[in-house]
């Protein structure tokens, strides 16, 4: 944690920059340039002027006040990492930063913004607030925290380009661009800007180690709808291999400054340019004309959420490899769960059981190991402080999930560790119930994840039940494993296709007690009938057992039951081969089916 | 039916009377001037000039061509009935009324249109077609059927108002009109026109015999903000016993004529007009300036829709006297079912079992009463030539409701002949687990139609099993069998609300063999719990018992067995005492909870 002096001293360091060029605040959110879900640690900037590491946040800094918007997971967190500083915490669900904004500014106040942070959308939003308060946003041409932010920076993410296989692929990425170019004809765009890394990795089949949790590279592109594509990186990046990948297509490699450039010599000529303007920075079409713009949903995401023959394949063989390391920590667990084991043993366990499966190339997130009351944080995050021991009768939970070069994967199993109670057993099981209920749901083409999120709510709000977050979220092929343009959840009005991924996680947290999510990607797909046409079900993807010691199966019904006993004889069929002898009797003992009496 | 020697004069006399009048075409829809779904036969323009009796289609007379619009479920009839009439018959799922003008008419072509029988909204609509194709929709002062339709034409209704008592309707009439001129002032309106005669109903606490199958008075009146009420009606239907009801509240009764004149004089003071676009004759507005109108949601039908207590309890009684109706009708059929039945027979039965009951008024809607493969027609009407004798071994369905003074019914049962096949008890079994499914839904506040209509569904799907209609309508109380604005269905985004009834009607339907249709009445009711907030659950009205020799309880979990034992044991409670020894004995009997082995 960063030492109060220094906090205290970098917010005045803000605020006499303010002073000295006449301006009266300035936000910093906790985005990069790329606005992307991570940030690297070279473009932690809330972090550096407020201490606050938690995953979303914005700070407004005033010339003698500073707030810090956080969500509701974050209200402790945030207290504590800012305590001492001067800094006020406000939960933004209760006042938002425009409603802060609103209500507290007035009569010519400039607020800077650093519009690289900032979609093009939010800036239209934040723009309609100038008149009402008679107040001005004052877009920057450097970051103000870039001034004095020197000492103790990383530098920015370098990794190499590595090419993604065709055989990982599926598609080459002529063909994808291909198709891109005639979609941009068919709108009447010259270009299209591309802001969104993943995006870029997936149309250009590249990947990287720019980030954590995510194998991308951070850059940005221009796409032209005669297949040109301009690849805004350091060219020292590009090795011979990259260079050979690269021949099947009409690239130019451009310093990653010259963007804004190139896309105003673009404007200049009269062309329509095509944007996202909830991806594109502010920054890039700040200058160019609004009657130049079409702005639409990027059309890379959806594209990108069909998951290809082979794209399939991989997600389905990464999920074996992934449910023999979960088998294993699972095993292990069962071993060794009430002597001496902790969260940060147990994410350890589950991070290098993974890490030696084959084509592993990280953790697809930071890993959720909560035992007991850490479990009900939803977002939790273990620390050497936080660290929990195991004791005898209460849960695990444990969120894990991996990257490997053929899919994606994102796993929570709630483990018993000693004898759970009765009310343990009943809200599992009711999750459970959930669980499949959208596992085996039989839906029309043109069903939205609006339409299914009551599935796994309904057994729920039978037992006075629910859970404060999603129910699915769409996952990439080695890429985010937040991805849209789906998601299941009330207000998503995305029609799931065949190919799309998605998670498959209710949950139940017992505030001070326990918490319980039992999460499966699956695929959606097909199904041939002789009446109904067009209708789709999922293939769950996930590979590993979920605990039978949590299960009252009084609670279930035969459908249930079946569908838990054929999916742990799929597990059993996939995994247990390749386990050691003790592991694979636990998994043919804790797989085997249930028969009801 | 009407000959066709007749139809083919009536149409040459209005192409007569389009040559005459410089005009080219006339478009009549089925809808009488007050736009709902029940049309008087004084008003059956549609069947003087076409001969079809369908309840819904359009006629588009051009000087040289005759067109019918009708949905699918009157292919077969329009055809028949229109048989050697030069009438050309247009699916309009295939193509529109609106469709078709558009790619068949052009350049100084003037199609006219009577202004009373369309909304404000569909004139608004069909104007934009105006300048596409170069021609003009032309409104009449008169209609030309009028002209030449005198012969045989009955009297429009004409039954006395009668005053509905507050013992049934539960709130006055002056508490209802405080609310809505409060409503009123709230959006700067003046006045309020009010198109729909059972909000009139509703309103003023009256109702009548206007229609065969709504107690309501045709009539239209104006609102105005500060409480006063305008009553466009005959004054000899108003007895001394309405006079003195009216008494409370601050009414005048205007000639029906003179409402377009009233509404022209509030507009002239410059006062701004509340109506609702969809249900306001075109007519009544015509004259008036679009700034003059705030167009909105029509403010009675919410209120309505949300059952007071009074309300409630009379559904819940009025469903007692029905059920016992029912039960009675279904031992009958029970008793006689092999011999020499009949739908018109059954029909009959249900009919006058049901107009023995105390405070019967009519039938909610006219009965259907389909045996085998009619039953698979889900408008299915029973005539003298369609009428098919019972047979053993096939299904019959019955669909019937009542009006009563304490409330509206409309409940479906799906009976077995005979010896039903395996597969006509999977099939029911299946859409039983559908209607189950929602009357045993627990969900918040917030939860819309659309949110639920999957529930029904989602078992039949799993079959490759479906039903082409919606899963629920809205019902009055004492008013229509099918009330706005709340459905269960694709598209419905109306809110439920606690006092809000619905029906929950899944079916299915084998093309020739035979149909299915469970369908019972539901409250929306709060429940009360501990965790989750705002929850709401249905509380099934409908008193009747289901048939169990359709049911394979093999495909039924326990929760579901549950549902049908306690609704059983329910419709025993209540209905058992009322009836004769041998029928409470075979109610005992069906209504025997199922225990499974």
């Amino acid at each position: 944690m960063i030492n109060k002096t220094s906090i205290i001293k970098r917010i005045k360091l803000i605020q006499n920059y303010l002073c000295d060029n006449d301006l009266d605040g300035f936000i910093q959110p906790r985005a990069d340039s790329y606005l992307g879900e991570y940030v690297p640690k070279s473009d932690a900037r809330l972090e550096w002027i407020s201490g606050f590491t938690g995953s979303a946040g914005v700070i407004l800094v005033l010339r003698k006040k500073v707030i810090l918007f956080v969500d509701s997971r974050y209200t402790i967190q945030a207290k504590h990492e800012t305590k001492n500083t001067g800094i006020k915490i406000i939960l933004s669900f209760k006042q938002s930063l425009e409603k802060y904004i609103l209500k507290n500014i007035k009569n010519f106040t400039k607020i800077a913004f650093d519009p690289w942070l900032y979609s093009y959308s939010y800036i239209q939003n934040i723009k309609n607030i100038e008149t009402k308060i008679n107040s001005q946003f004052v877009p920057l041409k450097k970051n103000p925290i870039d001034y004095f932010w020197s000492i103790n920076r990383n530098s920015p993410p370098n990794s190499p380009i590595k090419v993604h296989p065709l055989k990982y692929a599926g598609i080459s990425s002529s063909i994808k661009i291909k198709k891109l170019s005639i979609y941009l004809k068919k709108l009447k765009a010259e270009a299209y800007i591309i802001n969104q890394p993943d995006a870029i990795a997936w149309l250009l089949n590249i990947r990287g180690l720019d980030l954590k949790h995510t194998p991308i590279i951070l850059t940005r592109a221009i796409l032209f709808n005669n297949g040109n594509i301009y690849l805004f990186i350091d060219s020292t990046r590009i090795n011979k291999n990259v260079s050979n990948h690269f021949k099947s297509i009409k690239i130019k490699i451009l310093p990653e400054k010259n963007i804004v450039t190139e896309i105003k010599k673009i404007s200049k000529e009269k062309n329509k340019i095509l944007i996202d303007p909830n991806y594109v920075s502010y920054a890039l079409i700040q200058d160019i004309k609004k009657n130049t713009l079409i702005e639409t949903k990027c059309p890379i995401e959806h594209l990108k959420s069909i998951k290809n023959k082979t794209e399939i394949q991989g997600a389905i063989s990464c999920h074996i490899k992934d449910g023999i390391a979960l088998s294993k920590f699972l095993f292990w667990l069962h071993k060794y769960k009430t002597s001496l084991n902790s969260e940060l043993l147990a994410a350890n366990k589950i991070d290098n059981l993974r890490s030696t499966q084959e084509n592993f190339i990280s953790t697809s997130f930071e890993t959720i190991s909560g035992f007991a009351s850490n479990g009900a944080i939803v977002h939790y995050r273990v620390t050497d402080k936080s660290n929990k021991k195991f004791k005898n009768n209460n849960l695990y939970l444990c969120d894990s999930g991996g990257q490997y070069l053929e899919g994606t994967t994102d796993v929570t199993r709630t483990v018993a560790i000693g004898k759970p109670t009765q009310n343990m057993k009943d809200h599992f099981t009711t999750v459970l119930k959930g669980h499949i209920a959208l596992a085996s749901a039989i839906f029309p083409y043109g069903t939205t994840g609006n339409d299914l999120d009551l599935l796994t709510r309904l057994p729920l709000w039978k037992e006075d039940m629910n859970y404060g977050h999603g129910t699915g979220h769409g996952v990439g092929s080695c890429l985010s494993v937040h991805e849209g343009p789906h998601r299941i959840s009330k207000g998503s009005f995305i029609k799931l296709e065949p190919g799309m991924i998605t998670s498959n996680e209710p949950g139940f947290y017992l505030t001070n007690k326990y918490g319980i999510r039992i999460e499966n990607l699956m695929l959606v797909k097909k199904i041939k009938n002789k009446n109904n046409k067009n209708m789709l079900s999922f293939k769950t993807l996930t590979l590993a057992p979920i605990d039978v010691n949590l299960i009252n199966y009084n609670l279930l019904n035969h459908e249930e039951i079946n569908w838990l006993n054929s999916y742990h004889e799929k597990v059993l069929k996939k995994i247990s081969n390749s386990l050691e002898k003790d592991n694979k009797n636990w998994l043919k003992n804790v797989c085997a089916p249930y028969l009801k009496s």
